[in-house]
């Protein structure tokens, strides 16, 4: 069975939940630091564990993150529950380092405009960022993870070179970091381009545990998901809703929403450790915060076994 | 690489534009017959060369459907366009002959419950009907399609057997319908199922030729799609910008998005002889016609490789 597990030992599935960092930063409202808590928190108890909780940044650069060491102690710890916190620089690993963080995560842009523009430095100073906040990190014990935004693409440049991916790879793996994020920053992957990328990674680098962050800002981000199970990657990054947005396409959605994620991964065999349906709820319920209809499917049509009755019946041929 | 044409030969994929059907007759509004028809000549002008145009079913059952003769004279027709015109009885089929349909499709529901509530008869009387109308098609020359409807699963009885399939897949056979249709009706397809029904019906019956029809209600339209390309399925049923709706859960979509699935199957490596931007543009225009938010992605994003400018830039971490 294609996209299956290949073994008994092979069934799980990580689940990394970013909508209260990559969603909730795009939203131009302030969000408060409560109902950001209260979703991770609902989330936790739905069984998500592991999350992109927060952005250790500058809140003169990202006012909505902020509150990021408030956000961190008010949510609910629990063994098992990973919280990742972004790190951008050596300031914002002690900052996340004290606010206890499970691990850091730092990004650099395979795009050298994008690296610019969105981080307002050179690849280079970012990654000589990345070189002085990785002791900080050991220091604490704290795991690191390496993403790598605009893997597959950028929206300045076009194709990205897969050199300059590898060399962001490398930099992470020689500075401690194990975990790499291939970041689908504005939507651009495709199936074979993740086939391509995550192989060269694979061959070149088989200590990497590679993980898939996509947006589905041309449809196309669960499909990438199903390639990614064929290449044997296990962890994936989504919202809850699909939370986020694309600030370069209007009306276009962000990340992949994680409850379809997570519908499909265990229709596909696979567990998530997440209960679905209490998932949904949660998702149902920031929909209700954000005030708007949020990209995901599965919170409106709910479980596929969930059956109507023939009262409701309209004529639906097809 | 996986999902990608197996050879030279193997690279067209054939996408049949159902948003005129299925997607029309889902909205509770009168569409004009000039408008469906702008929508169908625009569509055969990006280069659609297969529709299912519209359904010779009773007035009264369909008012939106009631204009479907005159709707096929309104269609300019074009070498290599199919036509095809959904038929419910020989009444029907004799309304088709005569609007002159490239191809005729008969569809009974897998589900006994959905095909009383849907069809207002039952299977085995759904079924008389394709045999009194099989004649007809043979009689014109005009080739058979048999659609099963809730092929993956029924709002109302949940699970479909397999058993079902294969008997309505077999009686079509039998009375010369060589293309048989997949209908995933309300969006209950999963991967494997998917795969567990195609294998079977390839495996008993060679001859069929299948086609997938997949909602996206879920979420998970588009990875049944690289589960179907993976299992050598070369034909595919989708709406324009995912025109359509599901009668059993408000507020989901209906079928899985034209454009956005000729996006992928273009980046997969396949041929459709579509000009996606051309298609994508159509799509715009249909979004203004429903005056609504379609819930087609490509089209708001555009192109993959449509740079944004630097002026443009807002922050966009992730």
């Amino acid at each position: 069975m294609p996209f299956a597990p290949r073994s008994a030992e092979d069934r799980f599935a990580l689940v990394t939940e970013v909508g209260a960092r990559d969603g909730f930063q795009s939203e131009p409202k302030w969000i408060p630091t409560e109902v950001k808590a209260q979703v991770i928190n609902a989330l936790i108890d739905a069984g998500v564990s592991s999350f992109e909780a927060t952005s250790f940044v500058s809140p003169r650069a990202v006012p909505q993150m902020a509150d990021a060491s408030e956000l961190m102690a008010l949510i609910r710890r629990k063994p098992g529950v990973r919280l990742t916190g972004l790190v951008p620089n050596a300031r914002g690993a002690e900052r996340a380092a004290a606010a206890k963080v499970d691990m850091m995560a730092s990004f650099v842009s395979a795009s050298e405009t994008h690296c610019q523009t969105n981080l307002n430095k050179s690849q280079d100073a970012a990654l000589a960022d990345f070189q002085e906040l990785a002791p900080i990190a050991h220091r604490y014990g704290i795991p690191l993870r390496g993403a790598v935004a605009t893997a597959f693409g950028c929206p300045f440049e076009g194709e990205v070179s897969i050199d300059n991916v590898l060399k962001l790879v490398e930099a992470y793996l020689r500075g401690g970091a194990r975990h790499i994020t291939l970041g689908d920053t504005t939507g651009m992957a495709t199936p074979p381009l993740v086939t391509r990328t995550v192989q060269v990674i694979q061959a070149r680098f088989p200590e990497a545990i590679i993980a898939l962050h996509f947006h589905n800002t041309r449809g196309i981000g669960l499909a990438n998901v199903m390639n990614g199970l064929e290449l044997g990657i296990r962890e994936y990054e989504s919202s809850i809703g699909g939370l986020g947005g694309c600030p370069f396409a209007p009306g276009a959605t962000g990340n992949i929403c994680t409850e379809d994620l997570v519908y499909l991964l265990h229709e596909c065999g696979y567990d998530t450790g997440i209960d679905l349906e209490a998932l949904a709820a949660v998702a149902r319920q920031v929909q209700g915060v954000m005030e708007r209809e949020l990209p995901g499917q599965f919170m409106k049509a709910g479980s596929r076994l969930k059956l109507s009755s023939l009262e409701s019946v309209r004529r639906a041929v097809g």
